[in-house]
C-alpha cells in the first residue's frame, strides 16, 4: 500500500491517495474501482471523522481511495472547493493507470457540505464521477446561512448525465433537514437517474460510520442501524460497477487464448506438447508422476510452483518462461 | 496514516506497520488496540491474500495493524519464523507510545501456517499477545509433511498464560483438517482459557476474508456465510479488549478535573469566572449574547470554535489558551 | 398459539388472528405489540405472498399478527375495503385484552394496494394505528387505472395525527413507480411526522420478503439486499413502540412491591421472616443449607423450584402459596 | 396455517404441529422442509422459551414446525422421552403427505436436555432425522446429576448414519459445560459426519434465540452476537436440504411438458394453436390486441387473469379450462 499527497488548485487543496498493494495472487483484479471522499464541515473545515476512516472502510472492500481536503473558510467562495474537486477528479482519471484504477469506476463520496460538493461535481461537472454516495448532504441553497459561503441549489442541477446515486440521512437531523435528501431524490427520479436512498428515522447530523471509533466519544454518534449504510453502499456500488470477477474454474489464461507457451498458461497443453513437456521435465522431474501432473493440469506453472511444488526459484521460473516462449506456437485444433 | 517497514531478525523478516492518523476529533481514542498479522503459506511463502487485506479490515474498525513477512522456505527451520514473530511482538510493545498503541491490547492474527506461528507465540512465548485470532490454523505437528519444515504440536503447549482465542475454520477443509481446530479448542478448554470458535461446514482451505477481492478469482474462495467470521472476530475482540469509550455527554474535560483554565475545558465555568470571562469576550464578543453562551457552555472553546464560531484562527486560539492558563486557578467549591 | 377467523363488514372481509401462546416464563411480556397486515393485489385480489409469510415473520419477533382479507374486485369501490380496514382496527383494539395485545402498540403493515389501504387508515381514519409499515405502496390516485377502482390520493391526507411511518420500495419498480413513495415521504416531512424510508435501487414490484419461499419461484423476487427491509422494520418498530423490557436483575416482583407473601416474590425476605421461613422449611428442608438459600434468594420459589429444586409438584406449590398468603403481611421498614 | 395436537406414547407426550398455509402462488413449494423441536429443561420440564418461539422462527423461513412436549420428571427414565421422540419422528414421516412435508428434509432441533434427546435420535434411532440442530446440548452422561434421570453418553453413539449436524453453545456456560459440544464435534469428525459448530465466548446457559422476547426479562439472556446462531442455522439447513427453487423464467409448466392444453400452461402455444386461440378469444377478446398477447405469452392464463386481466371469474376459469382440455393435443415439433 502506498500513500501519496498531491497539492491542487495552487496549493489550496490536498489530495491524499490511498493505493492498495498489488499482487500476482489478485489475478481477478486488473485495476481497482475507486472512491474520492469529500469530508463535511460546513465549508468551514474538513472533518477527520469523515476522511481517513471512510477511506479505510472502502479499502477494506478492495477499493482504492482518495481524500480531498478542499478549500474552506469565510475567505473563500464556492468556486474554490469546486475547482479543487474538479481538479481532483481529473487528476485521478489522468493517473488511472499509474494508480491502478478503473477510470470509469470512480465514485465520489461526500458528507454534509462534502455531500454538497460531491453532488455539485455529479450534476454540474464537465467531467463526472461514475457514481455518487451522499451522506446527509446539503443540497438546497437555503442552508447557506450555516455554511461559510453561499452555494448553488443542486436539486435544480440534476441532468441526464448525473450518475447513479446512493443517499443516506436521518429524519431527525436538526442541522441539515432531511428535506435536502428528499428534494434531491425527487430530482433524480424526475430525470430517471437510478438511485438508492436510506433515510433512518433516528440519529443526529454527522454520524459518519455511526461506530464508536468515529464517534468523538459521543454516544449519540453511534447507531447500529444507521451503521448499516456502509455495507448497503458497497453492495450498491458493486451493482453499479460490477463486482471483482470470480469463476468456477481457474482464472489462469488458457494457452488457446494466447499465442505463445509460458509459465502463465494452463499446464495441461504444455504437458501434452512434446517439446514443452521435455523442457518442463528438465525443471520439474516430478511431472513424470501422473498424480502430480493430473492435479496440476488446470493451473499454470507459476501457480503450481507457488502453492504446491515450491521447488523453483524466481530466476529458475524466469529461465523456464523464456525457454517456453521460444517454442514455436501451434494452435490446437 | 503512516506506513513503515522495519527489518527484523538480521533482515530475514519485514514488519510493515499501518498506523492510522490521529486527530483532535478522535477525543475518545488515546491509543489504539492493534493486530499483528501472520499470513499463511505453509511456511513456504506468505500469501498476499492474507496480508494487507486483513490489515485494511481491522483498520476500518479503528485498529492499528502490522503484517509480518516472516522467514519461510525449506532452507529454514521453525526457529527462524519463531524468532521473527517474537521480535515483532517485542518491538510493537517497545514502540507502543510512538506508534500510538495500547500495549496490553495487541492481538495476533494468523492464517493456516501463520495461524500456527500465532498460536506458537500465544502458547510458548516469553512475551504473549493479549488475544489470538486463528484462521484455519495448523496446530498438530502431523501437518509437517506439507509444510516447509517440521513444527511443534501446539495443542500440547496451551498453558494458563495463553490469551483468549478466536478460532474459525471449515469442516470441509482438505488441506488442514478441522481436527487441528478441534484439538486446540479442547486444549484451551482444559486450561480454562476463554475462547470463541466458528467452524463452518462448507468451504475449502484458505478462504481469507471469503470475499471477491481476496478470492484470486476463484468462486470457491467466496462464501457469504464464512465471510461473517470477520465481524464476529471484531465483536469478540471488543469484548476482550473493550470498545472505544463513548458517553452520553461530552467527553470534553471539565475544568474541575484539571488544575488550570484553558481552551479545552468546558466554557461554562470560564464564563462564570470574571477574569476568564473578560478574556473570552475580548476574543469573542458574541459570548455576551446569552443564546450563544448558553448553547456553547457544555463544550470547550476549541470545539465551539471549530464547529460553531469558526471565527478564531489557530494563532488566536494559541494566544487565548496562553492567556487563560495564566489566570490563577481556584477550585470551585 | 391460536388462530381465529372473524368475519367483518357483513361477511365481505375476513380477519385472521395469529395469537402467540403465553407462558409464565415470558415474565417480561404483559401484552404483545401487534401488526395488522393488508396484502397487496391491486384491489383485484389479496396476495398470499404478502399475507401469512409476513405474519410469521413478525410472530418470530414476538408480535401478535392479523391478516385482513379485505373486499376486492371491480364490483366494489374504495368504501368497501375502507370499511373492512376500519372495522378490523376497531375490533383489535376492542379485543385487546382477550387477544393479549397492547392497544397502543398496533402497527399496520401493507403492500402495494394493501399499502394504500394501510396509508389510508393511518391518514384518514377516525381511529388510527400507532405505526405504519408501507411496502412499495400505492399512494397517488393516478395509479387508479391499474387498480380495480378509483382511490383517494393519500399524499394529500397526511395530517398531524398520522403515526410514525416506515416505507420501503425499489427505484426500478415498473408497476407502482417510486414517486408514490417519494410524494408520501415529502408529505410526512411537511407535517413533521417521524419516518424511516428505504428505497433500494434494484428490484421489481411485489418483492414481499424478497426470499425464496415468498418468490413464487421467480429469481427476480429474491434479493438479499432488499430482504433487509424486514429486520430494519422490526428495529424501527421497537424504537417507536419500545422493546420487550429486560433488566440486569430478576424481573420477579419484590415482596416490597406487593402486599402479601407468596411463591412469586423474592425468597430472601421470606427466609428472613420467621413464620414464612418455617412454612418454607416444611416444604423444602434444604433451605436450611445456607448455600442453597443464598443462591436462591434473588428468585421466587416458583422459579427456584422450576429451574433448580424441582422437588415440589404443582399441587404442593399451590398449597404452599396459599399458606404463605395467609401470613399477615407487615411492610419492611 | 393449521395447528394440530397429537398425543403420543399412551398420552405421555404431546406433539404440536404448526403447518403453514399453502397457495397456488407458492408454485415453487411442492412440500415443505420441517423441523421437530425438543425444548430443554433438564428432563424436569420443557421450557416454553425454547418451544413455540423456535417454531415461529423456522416458519418465518418457510419450514413447517413441530414441538414435542416429551415425558419429563423424576418418575420417568430415559426410555420415556426416547419413545416419545421416536414416535414423533415416525408419525411425521408417516403423515408427510397430509402435512405437506418433504419426508427426507426433517431436521430435529433440540436445546440443552432437548439437545440430548435430539442427538440421541440422530445417533441411536432406527429411523433418523435428516439433520440435527443442537443448542448448548447435554451430551455426556456425566451431566446426569442435574438431570431428572441418568442418560446415555452420546459422543460414543455417533455412527455413519448420523445426519449432518449444526451445534451452537457458549464457552462461559456454567450449567452444561462446553466440553459437551467439543466431545460431540470430535466424535462427528471421527466418523466424517459433516457439521457446523459455533461456540460463542460470552453467554450463559439457555439463551434460546438470545432476543428480548425469549429472555424472561433477564438482560443476560439477550446477546446480539449469539442471536446470530439462528440465521446461521437456516443458511446451513438450506445447504443441507437445498433451498426453495427459483428460476430466471416463469415456473409455469410449458405445454410441451404436459399432454394437454389448459389454463395452467404457457399462453403462447395456445394462442398459436387455431382451436385454442378461438376458445381463448371467446373468453378474452382483448387477446386480439397484440400488445396484450405479447406481454402475456410467457405466463399461464390463470396467472395472467389473476395479476393482469382480472376479468374472468373462478367459474369462467373452470369452464375455459374444461374447454381447452377437450381440444385434442398434438405435440409440437
Amino acid at each position: 500500500m502506498k500513500i501519496e499527497k498531491v497539492k491542487l488548485n495552487d496549493g489550496k487543496a490536498v489530495l491524499t491517495s490511498y493505493l492498495l498493494g498489488e499482487s500476482l495472487e489478485f489475478v481477478n483484479i486488473d485495476a481497482r474501482p475507486a472512491v474520492l471522499i469529500f469530508p463535511g464541515g460546513g465549508y468551514h473545515f474538513t472533518s477527520d471523522r469523515e476522511a481517513e476512516p471512510i477511506a479505510m472502510s472502502f479499502m477494506a472492500e478492495g477499493f482504492n481511495a482518495f481524500v480531498l481536503h478542499y478549500s474552506v473558510g469565510k475567505n473563500e467562495d464556492f468556486s474554490s472547493p469546486w475547482k479543487d474537486a474538479t481538479e481532483a477528479l481529473a487528476l485521478i482519471r489522468k493517473k488511472a493507470v499509474e494508480w491502478n484504477i478503473e477510470s470509469n469506476k470512480i465514485g465520489v463520496v461526500g458528507f454534509s457540505a462534502g455531500g454538497h460538493l460531491a453532488a455539485a461535481l455529479g450534476t454540474m461537472g464537465n467531467e463526472r464521477p461514475n457514481a455518487m454516495i451522499l451522506g446527509y448532504p446539503c443540497i438546497l441553497s437555503s442552508i447557506g446561512d450555516v455554511l461559510a459561503f453561499p452555494v448553488p441549489s443542486l436539486e435544480k442541477e440534476v441532468d441526464e448525465l448525473t450518475p447513479p446515486t446512493f443517499l443516506f440521512s436521518t429524519c431527525e437531523d436538526q442541522v441539515v433537514p432531511v428535506e435536502h435528501t428528499i428534494h434531491f431524490m425527487h430530482a433524480l427520479n424526475e430525470k430517471k437517474i437510478p438511485f438508492e436512498s436510506h433515510i433512518f428515522q433516528a440519529g443526529n447530523h454527522g454520524l459518519s460510520l455511526a461506530k464508536s471509533h468515529t464517534s468523538s466519544g459521543m454516544a449519540s454518534n453511534v447507531d447500529d442501524d444507521v451503521a448499516g449504510w456502509f455495507s448497503l453502499s458497497v453492495a450498491w456500488l458493486k451493482k453499479v460497477f460490477g463486482d471483482f470477477p470470480v469463476s468456477d474454474g481457474s482464472m489462469m489464461p488458457d494457452v488457446n487464448d494466447t499465442s505463445e507457451y509460458s509459465i502463465d498458461v494452463k499446464l495441461e497443453p504444455l504437458l501434452e506438447h512434446p517439446e514443452c513437456r521435455s523442457i518442463l521435465l528438465e525443471y520439474v522431474p516430478a511431472f513424470n508422476d501422473s498424480d502430480i501432473s493430473d492435479s496440476a493440469k488446470d493451473f499454470s506453472l507459476r501457480i503450481v510452483n507457488r502453492y504446491y511444488l515450491r521447488s523453483l526459484s524466481e530466476s529458475q521460473l524466469i529461465g523456464l518462461d523464456k525457454r517456453l516462449k521460444e517454442v514455436p506456437y501451434n494452435e490446437r485444433e
